[in-house]
């Protein structure tokens, strides 16, 4: 058991530098700006039901988006230490790509130590809340 | 690593069961029947920003939310397989207490194996979405 007890200002750090790194137009930048955050086999994504498995496919359901500008604004962030060191966060927010209309979205993290002291992204799920309003 | 490959049932079938228990007008059935879920010490739940750790406290929280009647919808389940054999479950619904406006939310679990071949759940997250439409 080793409950990270600064789990609420790594989860806070985290997201404003990942949404930095995503909210980029150009898709080869995001995935180039993203790659560190991902381990190579087994970091899991899910985005819209789509489920990705290491770096290279996460990165590139990431370059191939399709939008060129998206607007995102954070409305919660929740956060929690696991046993082993992991934080859970949980994200509520909206965003708008392009001309499409504000959407609601849901996302989740487990943020992974590794051997550097930091972190990487285990698991990652993202759902816009189209059908859920 | 042991990614557990049936997560998706694992996930599905805890979800049903988990409202079930849930889903119930009197708080005190509510905390009995949900009791088995949670770890003595080591179990998180955050309920709306409020963050209790242990059975004790998620229990009373659970007992005293102050509803008669609530109906649920699930709008979607994801899940992922963690590393240590965990499984994280993202659900977004819509739920409806006693009067009140129908409202969406959005909660995660992290289901982590015990040593009876089944799971307890060692992180929760509960928000309404409130504020994020």
């Amino acid at each position: 058991m080793s409950f990270n007890q600064d789990y609420a200002n790594v989860a806070n750090a985290f997201i404003g530098h990942y949404y930095s790194l995503f909210d980029v137009p150009d898709g080869a930048a995001r995935a180039q700006g993203l790659s560190d955050l991902y381990d190579p086999d087994n970091s899991y994504m899910t985005f819209e039901g789509q489920q990705a498995r290491g770096r290279a496919a996460i990165l590139e359901k990431f370059t191939t988006l399709g939008f060129t500008t998206i607007q995102r604004a954070i409305t919660v962030i929740d956060s929690q230490p696991l046993y082993d060191g992991s934080i859970q966060v949980m994200v509520l927010g909206q965003l708008k790509t392009d001309e499409d209309p504000i959407n609601p979205f849901s996302q989740v993290f487990i943020l992974r130590p590794n051997n550097q002291g930091s972190f990487f992204i285990g698991n990652e799920i993202f759902r816009l809340s189209l059908h859920n309003n």
